[in-house]
């Protein structure tokens, strides 16, 4: 299959290392072109345009924001670039309204289009191991499948609106979020009563929480080194920002995220955006005159 | 060793069976006499006070709140019917000022006292994979350590202090209802966009959170059947209430303990009490016209 | 002088009698043009367009949000139709976003601008009673002086940055509505212990609070009557976004904000969207079992 | 009538003065009896015990928190001192469930007790403006009708369970608290959009909020001047802290409530105990980059 792949940055360049290996013809466009020149040395074709890399069978997008998308997809010649039988796949975590947005201007164009997000880091994707959370039409998805199987251990599908998707991505990082406020207040609490952040974290993550997204957050709180960053606090804020507008958009309450939003806000002002996003901890710790910092 | 236990309910009475198999001479109490039948039939002595069951040489206290180990421990002659070389191990969860108030009292009839609480429910009690946070004199610590290695999968000791093991406890209460909370907001979002709660669940337990708190919790909401509760929500009310007590007591703001508390008490009022503390999620599901139950 | 004015509505209409009484030329606009059949009787000239009303010495905005005055301002002809010496005086409450956006495109257009939003409602502005406050260059803002001062009972001026009298007016907004739910917690809690909320309300606003902002929003929680509306709960929302929007632009956590954005979308959830802004005192006394509606 | 006053520190002082004039004999205890020598200076008889001062027809208490009208009133001889026809009347801001026991202890002596705690500070008491919420039996209330004349500018009856009036002080208090916490937020967003605390201050006293509480805090804010306190910080959280537990009796979720609990105890930390409780204000302002300290 002739693929598109728009966005080759930490996450998007080992997915289009997967795709080559297993055969795939994969297009690469980034907007900085030195950033595909490894790519090309792997067997990628360079676009000279980002309608080069919509033009073939599938593209998928893996840009860094809402604004990079929509700058790349529904401003520019993205669309009528397109095969009748395109199909577009957004990767990326973008906001409801926009997966909306994306929807609607690929039913006028008459062009093919599905949400697929994809929990996992960096190395989760170069090892496959992404978990992908897919909806859209469902023979659009069936084709799809075979690239999501190179791509990821597992594949959800929430049905036939592709913003679906986008809203259980955005979901899911509000719970990541929230359990590093929890994380962060439980600590502040246990260091007030002589219990080192260390050793509360080394319980919680042997004990109940034996899983991998408390140890990596707990892990840095127990250690207060917050860089380099895995995941930026700012965009952290971002996510949990347009968490709340989907939240809007549907008349819903979310306070624990607002909570984490006003942590997040303060994290800024204390200088944290570049951290990582568990930083969040920080607030809390902070404030109880808690903190330790690595 | 004769050991005495006081409170056989839902998770004493395994903990008792596991100390009577591995050879263990015990001595069980109850303030209802009845509830102690089955284990007398497993080889347990009867104790026809609490004073008796205080008598042995270590006794295991395990009652359903603070009011009850305050009664039984504190305000009769539970201390004063310790023998000189007597330990008391608290394993049941109370109030970081009731665990300081224990320590004060056996300090000054020079009797030992040691916190021990528990993560896991009953079934984890009956299979001995109970995790043990402990904390007090390591001298008696070493001197419980056949017992916990009895009861428990592994014991995580956490300073001398022994309320420390109930911050510790209490802390992880409140990060289970964390979870709870953000669970039930997350499903409220994604719910108002189209994904069931049963579809999100299935989503997140097989992707980032795999770990049977999650599976637990999450299967509730998803089921949306409350009862019977295998924790019923008032209990998880008193737990938070225990938590921003034990804050409280050093300055620490927990604002996300407050939004969990104040979702409890709105619990209440719908007539919750009795469910399972994962009805907490109903609040945000319901707050947004998103809750279906089961 | 001669004056245009755009958007005749509740407020707008007595504004414009005041004008006209002063003997000031007033060309009135509205999209829906029979709402300024009574003004032209009243002595108004009607104007065709929105370029006519543009077309005088200042022209005055008086529209019902941000939507609203971005089309009537931005997207249309309204800035290249004003004079040279046209000076434009946004009296709305829009967001300091949009504000700054007004000032930007005047200040390449060469035409003048200034934010001066009111606090008062119609019968205040009836009464010539409104509070003025106003933002911009001072010269400016001297020519709107005669203005005000038909207008209004008092202008505060705070800066040379339009946008500044729009947050100012957005964060006022903000306070009443947190009166507004202090006034529900309050409620529920006096209630739950036997004091109706009219006996409280009574107590309230003849002791600590003999103030109107108290005396109107408690009369309307004693009554539990909330319809008609003299602000809409749905516009009330609106104004909080806008605090939390300007907020967030500069980092700032308003956490009391969120939680009356929070409430307020339970209301909506609740059915509540016409009812008073007050209603936002509901979601408490519901919540806690103790709201008698009139 | 002979009456006896337990309390006389900034409040229960000029109280007592306002009694003698009216040509009350009132007999006064203090704690520290230095602080009653001015008071029999001017004509009041020194009780050698707080029994001395029970033994009154009507004995009014006015002590600092309800650790000290618990340890006067209820561990000692105070209520077996007072005549049959006695009646305690607690004036002091205390807990519902203090008045409650207050009101049992009492009723199985058969003597009288009534609730009437106040609003007002030490000059509103010295020129006996104060407003007294009054609660109990009927009879006994209209006994004291003549000492709150003295005492107060009026007096709001709201029923016949004395707790009740302390649940409405408490939560007027919970009420002034709120007002101190919008400014805050409020004085944050302006600030940072670049209008100062005292002009935001100066347009919101002297339009919407033109009353004294307003005037008071907002004028603190605006200076950013919290020393010497007219209520120090400490005791602001102790007040919430009583709200928190009225609503906690009741099921009653206090969401902003807790908010202000949580910034209290920030402000704890930050060394601001001894600070006015308008220092409440700081922890949003600090919060946001936006506090000058005056």
């Amino acid at each position: 299959m002739n693929i598109g792949f728009v966005g080759t940055g930490a996450m998007g360049e080992p997915m289009v290392r997967n795709l080559l290996q297993a055969g795939h013809a994969v297009t690469v466009y980034n907007r900085r072109a030195e950033r595909t020149q490894a790519l090309v040395e792997a067997g990628a074709l360079a676009a000279a345009s980002v309608a080069e890399a919509a033009r073939q069978d599938i593209v998928i997008t893996m840009l860094a924001d809402d604004r990079a998308t929509e700058a790349l997809v529904l401003d520019g010649d993205f669309i009528a670039a397109m095969p009748a039988h395109g199909l577009h796949v957004c990767m990326a975590t973008i906001g409801a309204a926009l997966a909306d947005r994306l929807a609607a201007a690929h039913a006028a164009a008459g062009t093919g289009y599905v949400s697929a997000p994809v929990f996992g880091r960096p190395p989760a994707a170069a090892a496959a191991q992404l978990f992908i959370i897919a909806a859209g039409d469902a023979a659009a998805l069936d084709r799809c499948q075979p690239l999501f199987d190179v791509l990821g251990q597992r594949t959800f599908r929430v049905g036939d609106t592709p913003s679906a998707a986008h809203v259980v991505k955005i979901a899911g990082n509000f719970m990541l979020a929230a359990l590093i406020e929890a994380f962060g207040e439980a600590s502040a609490l246990t260091a007030r009563h002589g219990v080192t952040p260390a050793q509360f974290v080394e319980v919680m993550t042997n004990s109940v929480f034996q899983v991998p997204a408390y140890r990596t957050y707990g892990g840095l709180i127990a250690s207060g080194r917050f860089e380099p960053a895995g995941f930026p606090l700012r965009l952290g804020l971002k996510d949990i920002r347009l968490a709340l507008a989907a939240a809007d958009a549907r008349d819903v309450a979310l306070p624990l995220a607002s909570l984490v939003r006003d942590h997040y806000l303060k994290a800024l002002t204390r200088g944290y955006a570049e951290y990582d996003w568990a930083a969040l901890a920080l607030v809390s710790m902070e404030d109880a005159g808690a903190a330790s910092r690595g």
